[in-house]
């Protein structure tokens, strides 16, 4: 569990991953861009040529327990994968009903009712995932999720998607883009 | 539950608290400053002539469950009470190895073996409080907690530090400076 690492992903005419789709799920949609750059550390101000720029950071966990985390450790796989040339950035607003709610309440409605942990487990390691928390920036989105998958697996993360949006814990997304990429570079 | 609030404290020449003692309690102290301005909204610059600046944001509930929450929603007072001319500043950071562990594990330390939540109950009214995060913002605080409370409410204040200081949960914080002021404006 490394410290929390600053992460800007600019979408533009540069980058090493094409942006073969922007499609908004709920609210407004981003901006189109040709392709998206991710960058790593200390915030750095973006080139005037950007389309947009989100920032966000990870962190430690916030919901998940100790023998969700232990079952997630055995089976995920690390990011950057060669065969991973694929990925999907999923932005993600929550209203603020959610975030009024206190943690037993919130926790209840993500894994009790809707097996949020539990969805994301049957798809590793073939689907893996960074979770950025982008509220405490003043970011527009709550949460950045950034995935990565080969080829083959896109008909897995689509189904892990819509099974994730028919959950409760939906109900309390009030924006979501989902910006598709293949790697180029 | 408002969104996040951005807020600095900084400590130099200027600032309506007067700094009445800096001592660390864990790790290195803080430098010397006359006084305290407390900014609250979009991070501005600091002025040249600051000792330091701490900056955190305000957040959602991370720990607290329903029935805490409601019994503090209950007795706690807000900020800037007329009476309340004493206020105390405390940074801390937790151990990497805090931060490692998962939800669960760290709510148990925190409330059912420290019960850190209900040692603050015992306080309210009297002691008005307010959590800031620093952790996703690159600061060297984790948390920086800004308490106030009227003059004849010190030796309450002094028992609640030393309680929270007796508890298990402290075996975690790695670094902690407490930042005594007076109001003067």
């Amino acid at each position: 569990m490394p410290p929390p690492l600053h992460v800007a992903f600019l979408a533009g005419p540069e980058g090493s991953w094409r942006i073969d789709a922007i499609r908004a799920i709920a609210g407004p949609s981003l901006p189109e861009a040709p392709r998206l750059a991710v960058a790593e550390g200390p915030p750095a101000p973006a080139a005037g040529d950007c389309a947009w720029v989100l920032r966000a950071t990870t962190s430690n966990m916030r919901y998940t327990y100790h023998a969700e985390a232990a079952a997630l450790r055995a089976r995920q796989e690390s990011l950057s994968r060669p065969q991973a040339t694929r990925a999907v950035l999923i932005p993600i607003r929550k209203t603020e009903a959610w975030w009024a709610m206190a943690q037993d309440e919130r926790r209840a409605i993500m894994e009790e009712q809707s097996r949020h942990i539990g969805i994301g487990l049957d798809y590793l390691p073939a689907i893996a995932r960074r979770l950025h928390h982008g509220r405490e920036l003043g970011e527009p989105f709550d949460f950045l999720t950034w995935f990565e998958f080969a080829p083959e697996h896109e008909a897995a993360f689509d189904e892990l998607l819509a099974r994730l949006r028919a959950t409760p814990e939906w109900d309390h997304v009030d924006r979501e883009v989902e910006v598709r990429l293949t790697r180029e570079g």
